[in-house]
C-alpha cells in the first residue's frame, strides 16, 4: 500500500465535482429512501454484480450501462429491491432512469439504478416519480442524506473518504455503503458507490474497483445469504486534472487509496450486521494454500456454532475444531494452534486451560481478532463476520412486519 | 418400500437378545449420562462415521471395530464428547470399552464405544469406570434408559422399532437417536445406535445401512455444523432364527424395514433441533439432475434467512428465490414455483398476492411442506430442517455455562 493515501473525513462529494441528495420519497413510511448521486461532467464507470442467478431488475440495467463504459448519475431507492418483479420491473427500472436523465438533463444510457429492500413487490412508482423529481431539485455537495437514504435495516449510514497523490496530482475518493443482511462474498456484496475525481480509462477504473473488492467486500460475511441487488459501482470524472493514470505504479497508488476506502466500508458493514454486537476478524494462517486458507475462513466465519459463542463471549475452541474440519481442506488436528488476540487458545490441537479466564476477556471486547495457524503451508487469509445473536433472529423473523410497521 | 414392514411401538431392546441400561455417573450433574446396550450373542455389525477431518476418540476406536465386523456391546455417555483430547483421549476410549468387557465377559475388541457432549475436556473417568460396573450390572429388555442418557441438549429421547416379515422369519429392528445441534448430513450425522434380530453377514449388513441412512440421516441439517463424533452404528445378532438374509429381495425388504426405523429417528432428531419450533420438508423437483435438487435443496434448508422467515411464520418468497439464485445450479426464474402445502405462492417466478394470508397459514403449522418446481428437469431431492429461533441462539451462545448449570 502506498504512503501517499490517506482517510479523510468525508463521502460520495468529496471528490471534485460530486453532488447528491436524498429524500423520504414514500417507499417506506418515515425514513429517507430515495438517494441520488451525480456528476458535473461525464464519468468513467466500472461495476460489480451479484453473482446470484435471480438478479434484480435495476442490476440487470446496471449492466449495460457498465459495458458502455459511461456514466453521469446513479438513482438509488431503498424499501424495495425491485427483485423477482418480471417485465414490470425492467419496466420500472427503465422508468427510474430515465426519469432522472431527463431532470437532470443527460442521456437515459448513463444513468444507473439501484434498489434495495423487500424482493417480490412492484415499485410504488407514483412516489418515485415525484421522488426523483424533487431530489433533482436539491442536489448539493454533501452526501449526508444519501448515505442515509440508502439503508434498510442498518443502524447507521456508511461513509468513508480518502486522499492520494499521484503524480503531481491530488486525487480524491469517497464512498458510501448499505449492509445489515444478506452479506456474503461472492463477487461485490451489498450496494456501494464509489467516487473519485482521479482521471482513468474504463478498463483501468474495471482492474481497480475488482482488486480494491477483493480486499474488502469479498471479505466479509454476515449470515452467508447472498443478494439479488448487490452491485459496487465507482464513478471517475476526471475533475481532479491531469492525465488519465495509467502505469503500474500510478495505477497501484489509486487503488490502494480505493482499497482503503472500501475496506472501511466492509468494515462498517461487518459492524452493522444485524443484530450483530462483536466484528470479529479470522486470519488462517498455515494451509496448504491461500485458497484452503480462504475456505477455512470461511467455514469459521459461517458456523452458526462459532458465531453464536462468539456472541456468548465463549472460548469454545472445541466448535472452531469442528469447524476446521468440517471445511474439506488439509487439517492435522495436533498441529492447530488459535489465538484469541494475543491469548494462545489451543497448542497443538488441545486446549490451553489457564488460557479460558483470558481468552474470555479478549471476546468481550467489541472488536476481537482471532488467528488461527495450520502449522501445514504457507497458505493465508482473512475475513471478516460478527456474531449471531437472538436480535438477527428477532429482525428477520418478522422483516416485513417490521418494515411497513416502522420504516 | 414392501408392505410387510410396519413401524411398532419400541426400542433397541425390542430386537431379541438385546438388553440395555442407562445411569447417572457424573459426566453430567444430574441427569443420565451413561448407556450400554449389549447383545446375548455375538453381533455382525456396521458403523458410519463423520466426515469431519476432526474426529473424536471413540470415533476413531470404533472404526478399528467394525473393520472386523463383530461386536457384542456399545458403551455411550453423554456430556463429554471425548474430542480434541489428544493421546489421553484415545486412552480413555481404550479404558472404557476394555471395563465394559470385563464386566459383560465379552472381548474387548467387539465392544464400540460413543461419546457426545463438550469438545476438548478430559473425561471424567473415576466417574466412568464406577459407572460402567453399575450400568453393566443393571441391564434389562428396555431402552428407556439408555435413550435418555445419550442426550445432550435434546428436549425428549428418541426410539423406534419395526417389524418385518422376510421369507418365513419375523425380524424386528430397533434404534435410538440423540440429536439437537450440529446436524448436517455428510455421511452419518448424529449418534444413532440400531439393532436387529435378522441375520445378516457384515457385508449386507453395511449396505443396508449405508442405503438407510442415505434416506434419513443425510437428508436432514439443523444448523450446517457437522460434529467430530457423528456415528451411526447397526448390529445383527441373528437371534430371530433363519439362515442369513441373501439376495435382492429379501435384502430389500430388510433395508426398507431399517430406512422406517432411521427415517423416524432422524425427523425426530430435526423435530428437536435446537430451538426449533417447526419441522421444514423442502421438496425440489424439476431441476436438471438430482444432484442439483439436492444442492438447492440443502441450499434452501441452509439459508439463515429462510429459517428465519420460517420461524416468524412469514411466507417470505423473495428469500427463497435469492437463496435457489446463489445455490450454484441451473435455474430459470420466470419458471420457478412454489408451494406451501397445497397454496401456489410463486407462479413463474412472481409472487402470488392472493396466497400471502393462506400461506402464512400453513406456515403457522409445526409440520410445514415447502414445494419447489424449477421447471427445467426431471431431478428431486427432499430435505428436511426446522426454523432458526432466538432459543437456537440462547442455547448456545452459553453451552458450556447451562451445561455446568444445569445438566
Amino acid at each position: 500500500m502506498s504512503t501517499a493515501d490517506f482517510l479523510i473525513p468525508g463521502d460520495v462529494t468529496t471528490p471534485l465535482g460530486f453532488l447528491a441528495g436524498g429524500i423520504h420519497c414514500g417507499v417506506k413510511r418515515k425514513s429517507l429512501d430515495l438517494a441520488l448521486l451525480t456528476s458535473e461532467s461525464p464519468c468513467a464507470v466500472a461495476g460489480l454484480f451479484t453473482t446470484n442467478r435471480v438478479k434484480a431488475a435495476p442490476v440487470r440495467h446496471c449492466r449495460h450501462v457498465v459495458a458502455r463504459g459511461r456514466a453521469r448519475a446513479v438513482v438509488i431507492n431503498s424499501g424495495n429491491a425491485n427483485a423477482c418483479t418480471g417485465p414490470r420491473g425492467e419496466r420500472d427500472a427503465e422508468e427510474m432512469a430515465r426519469l432522472t436523465a431527463d431532470a437532470l438533463g443527460v442521456p437515459a444510457e448513463e444513468v444507473l439504478v439501484a434498489s434495495t429492500g423487500i424482493i417480490g413487490e412492484p415499485l410504488p412508482m407514483s412516489a418515485i416519480r415525484e421522488g426523483i423529481r424533487r431530489v433533482s431539485s436539491g442536489l448539493r455537495r454533501s452526501g449526508t442524506e444519501a448515505a442515509l437514504a440508502i439503508l434498510t435495516t442498518d443502524s447507521f449510514p456508511k461513509v468513508a473518504a480518502a486522499e492520494a497523490d499521484i503524480g503531481d496530482v491530488r486525487v480524491r475518493i469517497g464512498g458510501m455503503a448499505k449492509g445489515a443482511g444478506m452479506i456474503h462474498p461472492h463477487l461485490a456484496t451489498t450496494l456501494c458507490f464509489l467516487t473519485t475525481d482521479a482521471a482513468l480509462s474504463p478498463g483501468a477504473l474495471d482492474a481497480a474497483l475488482r482488486a480494491a473488492v477483493s480486499d474488502s467486500f469479498n471479505r466479509i460475511t454476515v449470515d452467508g445469504d447472498m443478494s439479488t441487488n448487490d452491485t459496487v459501482i465507482l464513478l471517475a470524472n476526471g475533475a481532479a486534472g491531469g492525465d488519465p493514470i495509467d502505469g503500474n505504479a500510478a495505477l497501484g497508488r489509486f487503488q490502494g487509496a480505493l482499497s482503503r476506502v472500501a475496506s472501511e466500508l466492509a468494515e462498517m458493514v461487518v459492524r452493522d450486521g444485524e443484530g450483530a454486537t462483536r466484528v470479529v476478524r479470522f486470519r488462517l494462517a498455515g494451509a496448504a494454500s491461500d485458497a484452503e486458507a480462504e475456505r477455512g475462513a470461511y467455514r469459521l466465519a459461517g458456523s452458526l456454532l462459532v458465531k453464536t459463542a462468539l456472541h456468548g463471549g465463549e472460548p469454545n475452541w472445541g466448535r472452531m475444531m469442528a469447524a476446521l474440519g468440517s471445511a474439506g481442506i488439509e487439517l492435522a488436528e495436533d498441529r492447530v494452534q488459535i489465538f484469541v488476540g494475543p491469548v494462545q487458545l489451543v497448542r497443538g490441537g488441545l486446549g490451553v486451560m489457564e488460557a479460558r479466564a483470558p481468552a474470555a476477556a479478549q471476546l468481550g471486547r467489541s472488536k476481537v481478532d482471532i488467528r488461527v495457524d495450520l502449522g501445514l503451508g504457507s497458505g493465508e487469509a482473512t475475513v471478516l463476520t460478527c456474531d449471531l445473536s437472538e436480535e438477527y433472529i428477532r429482525i428477520n423473523g418478522s422483516y416485513a412486519a417490521e418494515r411497513s410497521a416502522v420504516s
